[in-house]
């Protein structure tokens, strides 16, 4: 098992993965001296996969879980089921020494996430993430919160945990189409971060494809360990933790015109880091040998790579400008100067546009 | 005006205590640097009293405030009002610079707190408490959140203020009997924390009854030294800051069982100290002298010394035990050892009910 630590001072934790390693979460739980009655908070598919292993490991060692499951998808990530955790965790007796395992995708993390940041005024918090984009992404760094009719993840707070479990083993089950999505943000961490990470997917695409074990651990751990620099550099995005949006400021365009229901977020994470790298180059930060990498990457691990052609350019510009990240009608854009190295670029909504 | 600065860190802040200061709070806004768009929390009942002085200072320093108006009373208090208040600020396009004045008593401030410190997970809050218990007690230290059926204050966060900004001045339309359930909480200050302030109030108590301008100052600005002193002790609550709970175990019991109508906060409180006194001489740590002078201060006030009659004792250690500050059925009790001086002991709650 590796471990890659969250440097935050007081409120740092370490990052445990492996593959296999989803049995080492009562033992490691105990460490942290929680109280036996905690909660696993979890979907209605997860549980049916890895309830039980999680169930039997937290017990083993002591503990005395109530379970709440909410039911799978981005469209419970509201209000109405975060009150619904609430009311279960107090029905379960749940209290101030407890804590809250979120066992499944970014939904369950960002809902329980929320959820143990405020029950109580804070419990504990460990992030059991079992698909891709979760591990490497979404439950690194503390963000937690739910939609709003009126946009993602406009009610939320920052809660880090105690620890982050991730066993690659659980990605097996992932289906496929989405485990390909978190490529997407793999991608992303080599491309704006790691020369030597994107070597290694260019070199290895077909093995991290069918999942090779030690690979998978590997690339994990790498990609853990750079999101926690990052974090540890700017836990509440103030500035620096902005590049991590590379790619996002089109590709939340995109799923907000096609209403979240053509992409997974990864997916147009992949369409909006080639038009990055293509607003790049248009500007002459980068060569043109960079976005025919980048794309060429994307596209080997089957995600797409151009904006669908009946999304209009206008409607796209509007989408951007009502993001929550965009000040005035323009963006604090990531732009690419080469494999690895980035910049933060003003630019307004409708430039981007004209460049993709 | 007088300032003073509670110690935390890079969460620091200055409490502004003053007569007639509530025009300063336009400008001191400005100094903090937030946005021209914001939102001004409040209740019905203090809008119609200082909405508008508010709006013209903050209008006069170049603010663009969005009022968010709740009704009035602690029944609103609860998720749904919470997410009344995301929809204004959303609908008013308040950004993550912007802010939140939270303009009232305890209710917006625990509120308005709540919102302002998961709204975009998180922006700026100003609490410009309006009651006496707000000004030296709950607009201090951080605490936020709402009610949820099962309990008070179930649902919150810990989130510092850039500043507090009291007027006592603003304490002239407090309803009487208010006023005086926000005295118990000075006594309080003075019983486990100043042996001075509270001779001071034993002295001066027919001046302070009469809201004497200058005492009155110098009566809040102490208690929230003190309570600033107990906050930078321990943030969140860890250990020490318990000591703030003095008198609050049997006050929350009284107001549960009364179903919160009988009683104010204050007046449970008052209650719940000398019956606390009371528990601490039957332990042998403070003489009858502590007791009785404590029991005659608050009832100079005008405030209740005695447990109602028709209060059974197994219904009040039964509330007391499933208080979330409860453990297995024991109390981390605040016992009193003299006036000013206290120490903690972990009490049953039918040893508690015993003694008062």
């Amino acid at each position: 098992m590796e471990i890659v630590n969250v440097e935050l001072g007081d409120r740092a934790y370490p990052i445990y993965v492996g593959a296999g390693c989803l049995e080492d979460l009562g033992p490691r739980l105990a460490q942290t001296g929680g109280e036996k009655r905690m909660a696993v908070v979890t979907n209605s598919t997860v549980a049916s996969l890895y309830l039980e292993p999680v169930t039997r490991t937290l017990t083993g060692a002591g503990f005395d879980p109530a379970v709440v499951q909410i039911p799978d998808g981005e469209e419970h990530k509201n209000l109405a089921w975060l009150a619904f955790v609430y009311d279960r965790l107090i029905d379960a007796g749940v209290d101030r020494g407890g804590s809250v395992v979120a066992l499944g995708g970014g939904v369950v993390g960002d809902l329980a996430g929320f959820a143990a940041a405020t029950y109580l005024r804070g419990i504990d918090l460990v992030q059991v993430p079992t698909t891709l984009l979760a591990q490497i992404d979404s439950s690194i760094g503390g963000k937690t919160g739910v939609n709003h009719p009126a946009g993602k993840n406009l009610l939320g707070a920052f809660k880090q945990p105690r620890f982050v479990l991730a066993d690659v083993e659980c990605l097996r089950t992932l289906p496929r189409r989405e485990y390909v999505a978190g490529l997407a943000e793999v991608v992303k961490t080599g491309a704006i971060l790691d020369a030597e990470l994107f070597a290694l997917l260019e070199a290895e695409l077909p093995d991290i494809l069918r999942q090779e074990r030690d690979l998978l651990v590997r690339v994990v751990r790498r990609c853990c360990q750079l999101k926690a620099l990052v974090v540890a550099e700017d836990e509440t995005e103030g500035g620096y933790r902005a590049i991590l949006n590379f790619g996002h400021t089109l590709g939340h365009a995109i799923e907000s015109l096609t209403d979240y229901t053509t992409f997974l977020h990864g997916e147009a994470v992949a369409i909006g880091m080639v038009a990055a790298a293509r607003v790049s180059q248009q500007l002459g930060f980068c060569d043109a040998t960079t976005v025919r990498r980048l794309s060429t990457l994307v596209d080997r691990c089957g995600l797409p790579t151009e904006v669908p052609s009946d999304l209009e350019r206008e409607a796209l510009a509007l989408a951007m400008r009502t993001d929550k990240k965009a000040l005035g009608g323009s963006i604090k854009f990531v732009c690419l100067e080469g494999i690895g190295r980035t910049r933060f670029e003003r630019l307004g909504c409708d430039e981007i546009v004209r460049y993709i």
